[in-house]
């Protein structure tokens, strides 16, 4: 490829809405274009690297008996009322009717569309297990799409359904193909992504794990164990609290606390720590805006997943109006009257001598004792793990907190579909069963762009060879020198008659400009054609990360690049 | 590959609803499953099909220049009411709003966006020429989606936008990428397939072809002299007529003709020939209802496409209400009143002695003149041409009509969308210029299916090698004989770690069932390993096209078939 002629423009300025590395890098260097919120369309070079990650994904998934197969991007709804989820999601889902009135929706993910392949051939217990996998473009109507290709609306993903005859089979292959995931981002270059136990929100089934690549612009926030092997997201992460009731309960005392509405400006004005206070925390059910009033220690975060699940709707912070009942800044588990659901945090099991509102404008209480005062409270587990907090697995204080970007999550589903879709199979018996399923997705789009985000300098991405949208950049510096055209455009031809994937740029440019659009295009090998290099007879090779560097003769110098390209990719370069 | 884990069912009965071979064959052979109207999943065997035909195109588009990009399948609505095709679609196009109630469409082609996507980076005519193109799944809302996969609502296409500072630069690379889809089609199996003529429709611009495999089950006609190279879809096709005026010319006379409605009626009646009538067929314009009634000579029919880029809108079929003043089966050029739009078909052009109707219930004319009757009336093209016409190339009556299927089209498009969309770049002379762009579409699914429709038997689809789903189809009969077993296994794992694709049976069924299922799967070579072949120490190997078939020593089974896999697929297998 002629990089004169390549659609899509470099430049130098950061664009001022990137708030990542990856998308400043990936406009700057023309890979993708705005189209719509969270929607793009991708240049040559950004297709190509995510060309090759398709291609890894599709050999891995192949290696593990999945069969490539194609669901549509626009399904009837019907399909989905049969799982109940065309109710259950909401404006995430997109919707629209055809020209006939027939209600369709856009492909968020493709559990029920697998299920409808698959349930009339898969009768025989014989046929079990296997895998089905695709590799296509979905649409979710994110609220909040951001940081590029990171979150958006349109994607390309590689989903992948296993169908099996038991938990056990399904296990099974579940560890398989979180192997072939291990492979997958090794290949592509990033062997430091590692998995986490995870929630499995609106796709059902007990466990899951998702695939993250550690950064600090990442969405999700990661518990990991310093002294064990725990990881998980802290969406799901079991937050365990140690906490130790005083030998003497205070009584229950009503204080004055005008102005006073923060749980800081409470232990403030009280004099105590926020560890001794019972906070509330006021959410309503998105469909009937009904309240919910949470009670949680003062110096804990409610996480919203563990209250989701726990609820099993979704949920929204409180409007709390006037009528409601509720008194703002004072709502206090002792005489809180109304048609609310109160809810209590495991963090407040058992204390005595906690700070809480009364209930009253203007009025705390001290004293409060959850055993005494708050009779047949129920205590489970919404609190937000912390850093520094117990590890559920080994029980040491050891949890950090990090941010990465899920690349990757594969779920044990169970019978969900194939329960709520009518899917069975006949046992060896002869009893008709529901078979067990698996699933397993990857985002190629948020792959390319990790990948970026975890191997890039200030001057653009530093693509692995193995996703490289070329092999080699080979430079013409001075192209109206004829000597200098007359080489390269040999070593071009030389190249691509060996199969080696070359972007040629041939423009007459300065060197600064070519070398920063090489930089911007982050090819693994540059190659510099120059009239000094002419001159001494030698070609300059010098890897994007800059740890390699030669001058190699210019008779030797398309044996010397296979050679480096065969160890880079041996079994693609022969 | 194992069978017996392949996803889909094949069966023996053709489904009533499949009117094409193709259709029949491939819901037989379990490579497609109906999810809604013109909306299909595809299993494995179809998806490797698909993949196939998907990379000899890549392979085509980039041996000239091509650049693989990809535009969104969802995009604003703004980006089509920029090119005006928001409101000149109809419904064919699927709208909806996202959560925030922005109008989004689905894309059905992508000129839009492949302007979009180009227009700030084309701004030199150094980056000219240039070809862009992406393989992606559209959504067309077909009204009557039929035949399988030939006509679909939802379906995956190469889509290729070309620019250029010329209208001769246009046509050179338009040369060039018409042999391109030559080299396609017969790289795909289907050499036979040609280019015609055709009508550029919504696309707008001026010259363009459809690439037809000609077949009766096809939804086209096609007009082809057997004279000389003229071939047009009939849609495009000029009807040329050649019309004997009398010498004398009759004087026009009213005719009582009660209960006489239809031409054949009239003519019965009149004792004439249809080809001295002139009769009315009566449309209405889609957004007004507007009334256009349209005479010609009363053998030939009405070609609605050169009538609808003669209007400039979509028409249908009227519904003559009693209040609109036409009077239904009496209407006639002379005292025509009311408002119509009124127009003529140069068939009729200086025509005598015609009969036609009398805008008077249940009265005819005789004797029409349409010089001395018909005053000021203007002629146009809007005859279908027809079996044995006037060829509009060599003007001998040799147009022969045929039926086909459209495999692929190419289009000048002219100006018309970089003018609307204000995509300019700056000339050598420092003018600011619009880009003058070509198009060109392949449909993948409908590619396939016309492959199928070109190659098959009553017992399934016939492979050309290059497409078809795996290389090799190896039956171990009788699966349950070690010998067998451990040989077939044996043979399986060479040819795969050669680099074969192998589809292996080895079920415990019988030899009838294996075959069969072969047959719809369709592979080019089958491989078959059977106690008595072991027993006699050779396979058997036999073309799925019956032409060749041989048995050779179970030793040297491997290297005989990586010859003739040699042989079919040169630098393919090696």
């Amino acid at each position: 490829m002629k990089l004169e002629k390549l659609a899509g423009d470099r430049f130098r300025e950061k664009p001022s809405d990137c708030v990542v590395d990856s998308h400043g890098l990936m406009v700057r260097g023309g890979y993708m274009k705005y189209v719509a919120n969270g929607i793009f369309s991708s240049y040559m070079p950004l297709k190509r690297v995510m060309r090759k990650i398709e291609q890894i994904i599709r050999e891995e998934m192949d290696a593990i008996d999945g069969q490539e197969v194609q669901f549509p991007v626009v399904m009837p709804a019907s399909l989905w009322q049969e799982s109940g989820r065309y109710e259950s999601i909401g404006k995430e889902m997109a919707r629209f009717k055809d020209r006939s009135g027939n209600p369709l929706v856009l492909g968020m993910t493709h559990e029920e569309a697998a299920v409808q392949l698959v349930r009339d051939s898969g009768q025989s217990y014989m046929k079990y297990p296997f895998m089905i996998y695709q590799i296509q473009t979905k649409f979710r109507d994110e609220a909040r799409p951001r940081a590029g290709l990171i979150r958006v609306r349109e994607f390309t993903m590689k989903d992948a359904y296993s169908f099996h005859t038991s938990q056990e089979d399904l296990e099974n292959y579940y560890a398989k193909c979180h192997k072939a995931y291990e492979r997958i981002y090794a290949r592509a270059g990033l062997p430091e992504v590692i998995s986490v136990a995870s929630d499995s929100g609106m796709m059902g089934g007990n466990v899951s794990h998702e695939f993250m690549l550690l950064t600090p612009v990442g969405e999700d926030s990661i518990a990991i164990c310093k002294e064990c092997d725990y990881r998980a997201n802290m969406e799901a992460a079991e937050c365990i609290i140690q906490s130790q009731r005083n030998d003497v309960s205070d009584a229950l005392t009503l204080v004055h606390t005008p102005d006073i509405h923060t749980i800081e400006d409470v232990c403030e004005f009280l004099h105590c720590d926020e560890k001794t206070s019972c906070k509330a925390v006021v959410y309503q059910r998105n469909f009937d805006d009904h309240y919910i009033v949470l009670f949680i220690r003062g110096d804990l975060e409610v996480n919203e997943t563990k209250l989701t699940n726990f609820l099993g709707c979704e949920i929204h912070p409180a409007v709390i109006t006037e009528e409601c009942g509720l008194s703002t800044g004072y709502i206090g588990p002792v005489n809180l009257k109304g048609d609310f659901t109160v809810l209590f945090d495991r963090s407040l099991e058992g204390l005595n001598n906690l700070s809480c509102g009364a209930n009253v404008s203007e009025y705390h209480y001290t004293g409060l004792d959850m055993v005494r005062d708050v009779e047949g409270a129920e205590y489970h587990d919404f609190a937000k793990i912390q850093e520094g907090g117990i590890c559920p697995h080994c029980g040491k204080p050891a949890i950090t907190i990090s941010r990465g970007i899920e690349v990757g999550n594969i779920f044990q589903l169970g019978t969900k579909y194939t329960k709520s879709m009518n899917m069975t199979y006949i046992d060896k018996e002869g009893e008709a069963r529901y078979p067990v399923m698996g699933c397993y997705g990857i985002g190629i789009g948020r792959l390319a762009a990790s990948i970026c985000e975890a191997h890039h300098d200030e001057y653009g991405p530093i693509w692995p060879m193995a996703v490289a949208p070329w092999q080699v950049h080979l430079c013409a510096v001075r192209s109206d020198n004829a000597e200098v055209k007359a080489y390269a455009d040999k070593l071009y031809e030389e190249l691509q008659c060996k199969g080696v994937e070359v972007i040629y740029d041939d423009r007459k440019v300065s060197a600064g400009v070519m070398f920063s659009d090489a930089d911007l295009i982050g090819v693994p090998l540059r190659v510099v054609v120059s009239p000094r290099n002419i001159k001494q007879h030698i070609v300059e090779i010098v890897s994007r990360d800059k740890r390699f560097s030669a001058n190699v003769s210019m008779e030797t110098a398309v044996e010397e690049l296979m050679k480096i390209l065969f160890d880079a990719l041996p079994g693609v370069i022969s």
